[in-house]
């Protein structure tokens, strides 16, 4: 392809749908942020063309890609189920479709993430790899024998595996899930509840552990409960690697290297994965839309 | 292919291995069956490649299928541990093709189970299904987007996940593991140890379901912890069916109806797959390493 040639790369969130101009080389050249546009509840899809467009407008664009939360069927870019968008059943390729001629690939935002380590990050060249993002919500893509699974929307929802069943029931509706311990609101509310005292997010706690046993312990429960999840997965899945990334995973060693230490003092019989943060930090998500974004210009 | 061509599935055991001479039809036409030959603690590998010589002597045999226990590196046919043959790191693929002119595959015994159920049983034309083989070992073969995982041989290992951390450390030193309420011999086991009583095995537990409370406490605690072991499976695979083989499945409806039931209780978002018995019992593996003599014919 031509050495000018760009891909658009959306990620769309309940919050803000950021988009990116990319070039052949990952980087970004231009990028817009705009608050999520709402009809009601519901996420108006016209504004994800429309941030295409403009990205396009005066440059050689030869696909995009555009990531997003929620159950996704990658294969035909149907948003079954988006919480945070009010979407149910949303054909979204087809309908960001009809908005612009750019050819483009929806995925789920996880699996975009994903994408990025597995192909040009910390799982470059890995067969079997494991991505868990651990943010507002945590979930996993799995790439196994040199594949990343998932395309008919169901798989890698390790945020809601069992790993408390007395523990506190999550919004998902299942007890003592990963996520009741381990996503980032969880370290605010748990260390709250156990103190009465307020803090920020999960980088506040981290910042008390030098001080407060109460911090530690919120901490220690959610490296327990990762550990616990990453076991499961392990033992079914036999990665070769684990990387960990997401909001709360900006923590670094402090997240990464008590999970390592964690998961593997309950290892028996299973390969013992590297464990290692993500290499791309918060661009994963622009990175593998980029990635899909060269996919649909292929296509 | 001509009609009268012909393959071996073998079917290697810790305590007898089964050979047949198999048609087009994936009908058995001839079979053998032979105690596992061992020098010391280690299984003769030599064994197999006459029993396949033997079966293919005075016929057109195109290819031989071979299904082994163990940890299993199926894409080259390394068996890298198999306790009950006293195998570690044995090229089986290499060292039977030193015995033998038949072009060969080896497989993982359960994944071999899987391969037929999914392409012949109760998986036939599912993208996404799991095939869970219950006997004396639990473990699972896994479908996702149309193929079967685990090339590396670690995938699958259900058999392992914890579902009771307070509970018995199994064989494979994992406490509280699913083997340790639902794997055959559990179920003799946890009765003896429950009432004093001995019982032949878990088809003699299934035949005091109606008399016995104790029979159904320990059926109940195989159904939990199956049911377990299975909505994590869900929650990172989500297949669109489940398929239970093994011997324990022998009892039908009776396992396979409160597994259903109890799985279903505790679904919340996931995908609800069917959950039925395998299709071909006992005939798995055979018919499985008979696919894997016909793929071994073609490569």
């Amino acid at each position: 392809m031509a050495a000018d040639q760009h891909v658009v790369a959306v990620d769309v969130g309940g919050t803000s749908i950021k988009a990116a101009l990319v070039d052949r080389d990952l980087r970004a050249v231009a990028t817009l942020r705009e608050p999520t546009r709402r009809n009601g509840e519901v996420a108006d899809v016209g504004q994800i063309a429309e941030l295409v467009n403009r990205l396009a407008a005066g440059h050689d664009v030869v696909g995009a890609g555009v990531a997003v939360p929620g159950i996704v069927d990658d294969g035909v870019g149907l948003v079954r189920a988006a919480v945070n968008l009010g979407w149910v059943d949303v054909p979204l390729r087809d309908e960001i479709a009809a908005g612009t001629d750019v050819p483009l690939l929806v995925r789920h935002d996880v699996r975009t993430g994903g994408l990025a380590e597995f192909t040009v990050g910390a799982g470059k060249g890995a067969d079997d790899a494991l991505f868990i993002s651990v943010g507002t919500g945590i979930a996993a893509a799995v790439h196994v024998d040199g594949r990343t699974l998932g395309a008919s929307g169901y798989a890698g929802e390790i945020g809601h595996v069992v790993v408390d069943p007395g523990g506190a029931v999550c919004g998902c509706g299942t007890r003592g899930c990963l996520e009741t311990l381990a996503a980032a609101p969880a370290f605010a509310r748990r260390y709250q509840e156990r103190t009465g005292r307020t803090i920020s997010d999960a980088a506040g706690v981290a910042g008390l552990l030098a001080t407060d046993a109460d911090a530690r312990a919120v901490w220690q429960d959610a490296v327990n409960a990762l550990a616990t999840a990453l076991l499961d997965a392990v033992t079914l899945f036999g990665p070769a690697i684990i990387i960990i990334g997401g909001g709360v995973a900006e923590a670094g060693e402090t997240l990464v290297g008590p999970v390592r230490e964690e998961l593997y003092s309950r290892l028996r019989f299973q390969r013992r994965p590297e464990v290692v943060r993500a290499a791309l930090g918060q661009d994963a998500g622009r990175v593998g839309a980029a990635l899909l974004g060269w996919q649909a210009a292929k296509s």
